[in-house]
């Protein structure tokens, strides 16, 4: 699995997925393409997935939120007969490298979480509607919408057969929506998650695994009645979307990826990536109707679709990349003046949406394994919303005084509203929260302190930046600190972070992120799974896994 | 490793630690004898400790609270000079496998987490007066006391050198403890944690790494001055305190365990260990002072450090025994007139030490990663304290109606005020609140029904049992269960428990041992940490561990 991962589409290359709009519904049809996975190796029978099949539905999802604003249910369903989803595909895991697992299992966590938070960040509500066979990743896919349907027949059930049939978890927040968020009875999930075949019916209901059932004949009907009943319980403006027009981008041979507002240098020796984001290169715009005007053109939308990529192709495609290193240039005082528009217009569906947009990212942000540094250079403009990421990576160092033959405004961090609420991290604090976690009072203060071009020294001082460097210390500081970082063992770096980045409370995304993902992540190296004669080699073959039976 | 391990010890047999008992003072010396490693093939050398150093501080920090209620305040210190504790032996480690070492660090995590808890349950607060180097699982031992203080020389510094040093986490509590209880800022705790020479002095402190730093010509006074302070702020109750005696126990060669109140039934081939719990043999005692004066053999506490020895012994002795199977036989009545004695007089010292006993013997049921069940059968007596344990475990199976030939008394169950609130689980829930999670309602409802036999029927229609069953499906529904569970495997088990266990919130100890745990399982089973040429097995060898780069 060395292809290039491409994390670009559009409706038109569309393969496993079909929406058909309808006013303020949209019917959103699996209908996978078996001969069409991502990789070779495996067919995508029973509507399976691959992350080729996520990838479509993540571009659905976000070109759901801004070209169709007039959308407010979106009715999740099945375009084959007697199958909802069988869940991630079988042999596409078997055969994947454990980093790819991994990713994989991030990715299609992530769409989960953006699609579950459309109802309250976007007006948009995921309707479930299962008929046939729901299971595993299937039954994923449906936990995460906001309200899912049951049709009452012989051979419709929810299942989640991973734990007695592959020897691996329903990973992609199975376990944990269960618990968390339907609020099933932990002995009625122990019978629910251990039992192949699933539960039909009432009783799927009793158990509060799905919302509704009902009988088949009128399904079809309840479902569009209730997606209608939802939507008319919706308010929402009346609003024409943007289109998302293709990326400016071009990967060259070294690695190194050119956007039209980021740079990403690979350096393979060092392990490293450089990700040089550009400030605006134009005025901001006057008001909601020239961003508008400007569509997917307009520099925080731009930039925020380049940056998610970025990241996306960084986390897939270059896996021996140890380190991402953040760096900014451009003018800190223009870069507020287009933020200022958007917080200012928080009300407008598009500033919203975009606002949330840049909250998702810098989620993204924060569970990418890597270690991150961000460098605060002269010349920088880390303000508001690019400021998030000086406390989203692990260090941050910041220049201090002039640099010899460096002419670049001196290096400020400047707080906006933008750090104080809008961008929360998935534990709900914001990222100055969950920073000064042990000293609340600090927090607080930092909003005094907002608007102001901070210098190193003030920095420093608000603890702010792990380290401020003169001219003498910054060259070597930072290459101490990365080659050190290149050195360490990889795996015990994510560990490290997966503990360090998110103090203090937990949510169901933290859970998700956290213990879910890491159980999985172990069972996927146990042999009892992953071995020659474990169960996800065995699939299909009719022979059991065959376990070593030491319980750990 | 395959040596029967005792968890049972006293003070004559101590060869790793010593007490100086001085009034409300305590003294407790660390002092490895690194010729008296658990087993074979290493050396405990600078104080750094196995299971069996663990098994002894585990046995004082219990005696510290039954033997010695007059103790306030317990100083943790080193009696080796330039060295605090070096942490878990790495030979050791590398040397054990892989279900040894996530035992071990599940018993030193629950060691650490009872003596921790120890100023808020039983009026005992620690001090670890560190002097010298303080490493990795060392400092670990320090984090978990309730005040840290550190002489201020060059020599005696704070570390977690785990993750440069050994591809491993500081596992042990480690990271969580950082971020969650000192609230150290994220980007220094990223530093803290991969830097192999740690923290000294001043800096430690500004980190809040510890709470005091002092000059070494006034360490001792001071933190014996500040442990009379702290004593002197402590009010408690004069009490003596009661012995507690070598267990009444046998072990067969089939892995049978007999105790005075417990039988263990070992079932090798179907993986399976029966545990039944007998009621109480006798009336319960009067009052405090016929239970204080019936000491170690008073029902309740007798009962709890048999049942405490007896999942300890399973955990470590029966890797491959896969299902825990609860019973209890006994009057429910009689239970319950024992039981109320202590709920009755909890700001009594012994009757709250022994529910506190109780509240950490439940935990460890919870942490326990076996698939457990309970069989709620006639004649039982699952009522308060034992009803507990109808929660604490994945599925139970309740009698319904009478069955051919059994004269006993037909199956009940009693909820209590034991069912409120003594005996949370480690997310601070009540285990009747964690289950009725998803309807609050019915927990709250649960009170109406306290202090009444609930037979089966009622049981069920509550939702306390999974599942009644009659004289015609009892014997074949459980059967089918025990084998469908033992023909799981073995992994999957541990990782659909560990989060299918622990609904809503969380809590320092759950991240402890949800998320910390999981991913160092996870890196326990990574060739980069455990491989040939990983970290652990080139530990000493001059050499550093060679890694696979790819991030994951």
């Amino acid at each position: 699995m060395t292809k290039v991962i491409n994390f670009q589409t559009d409706p038109s290359q569309y393969r496993h997925w079909r929406v058909e709009y309808d006013g303020p519904v949209a019917n959103l049809i699996m209908d996978v393409d078996e001969d069409q996975g991502l990789f070779e190796g495996y067919q995508l029978k029973l509507n399976s997935y691959d992350l080729g099949v996520d990838i479509e539905l993540a571009d659905i999802v976000q070109r759901m939120r801004f070209e169709h604003p007039e959308v407010k249910v979106v009715v999740m369903q099945s375009g084959k007969d007697r199958v909802f989803c069988a869940g991630a595909n079988i042999r596409m895991l078997g055969g994947a490298a454990h980093s790819h697992k991994v990713n994989f299992c991030k990715f299609t966590n992530e769409t989960r979480n953006t699609y579950e938070a459309a109802e309250k960040d976007s007006g948009q509500k995921y309707i479930a509607a299962v008929k046939g066979a729901c299971a595993g990743g299937g039954y994923e896919l449906a936990l995460a919408c906001n309200h899912i349907m049951l049709t009452d027949d012989s051979t419709s059930s929810v299942a989640l057969p991973e734990v007695p049939l592959l020897a691996v978890l329903p990973g992609t927040g199975g376990l944990t929506r269960v618990t968390d968020k339907r609020k099933v009875r932990r002995d009625l999930a122990d019978v629910f998650c251990s039992t192949e075949e699933g539960v039909k019916g009432k009783r799927a209901l009793d158990w509060r695994l799905v919302d509704e059932v009902v009988p088949n004949s009128k399904f079809d009907a309840t479902v569009q009645e209730r997606a209608r009943e939802f939507a008319a319980a919706m308010p929402k403006p009346d609003a024409t979307g943007v289109a998302l027009g293709p990326l400016d981008k071009t990967v060259g041979e070294d690695g190194s990826v050119t956007y039209s507002l980021i740079e990403v240098a690979v350096d393979r020796d060092a392990r490293k990536a450089t990700v040089t984001i550009s400030g605006p290169d134009a005025d901001a715009p006057q008001d909601m109707a020239a961003f508008t005007a400007q569509g997917d053109q307009a520099y925080l939308l731009r930039l925020a679709r380049e940056l998610d990529d970025a990241i996306l192709h960084l986390r897939l495609n270059e896996m021996e990349l140890g380190l991402l290193v953040f760096r900014t240039q451009g003018d800190p005082e223009l870069f507020q003046a287009h933020e200022a528009l958007l917080l200012a217009n928080r009300d407008h569906w598009l500033a919203n949406e975009v606002l949330q947009y840049w909250k998702r990212l810098m989620k993204r942000i924060d569970v990418t394994s890597r270690s991150m540094s961000a460098l605060v250079e002269h010349g920088s403009c880390f303000t508001g919303i690019l400021a998030e990421i000086l406390w989203a990576v692990d260090r941050t160092y910041m220049m201090e005084d002039e640099f010899e033959g460096d002419n670049r405004p001196l290096a400020t961090v400047t707080l906006t509203d933008a750090n104080f609420g809008p961008l929360p991290m998935g534990n709900d604090l914001t990222r100055l929260e969950t920073r000064f976690y042990g000293t609340p009072d600090a927090a607080g203060q930092m909003e005094d302190h907002k608007n102001t071009s901070l210098d190193a020294e003030a920095a420093d001082k608000l603890g702010l930046v792990t380290m401020i460097l003169d001219d003498i210390d910054w060259e070597d500081e930072i290459r101490i600190f990365e080659e050190e970082r290149a050195s360490f063992s990889p795996d015990a770096m994510t560990g490290m972070e997966a503990n360090l980045r998110f103090a203090g409370p937990e949510t169901m995304e933290t859970r998700i992120f956290g213990r879910l993902t890491a159980w999985q992540n172990w069972i996927f190296n146990r042999p009892n799974a992953v071995g020659p004669d474990g169960a996800l080699q065995r699939y299909g073959t009719g022979l059991r896994g065959e376990y070593d039976m030491e319980r750990v």
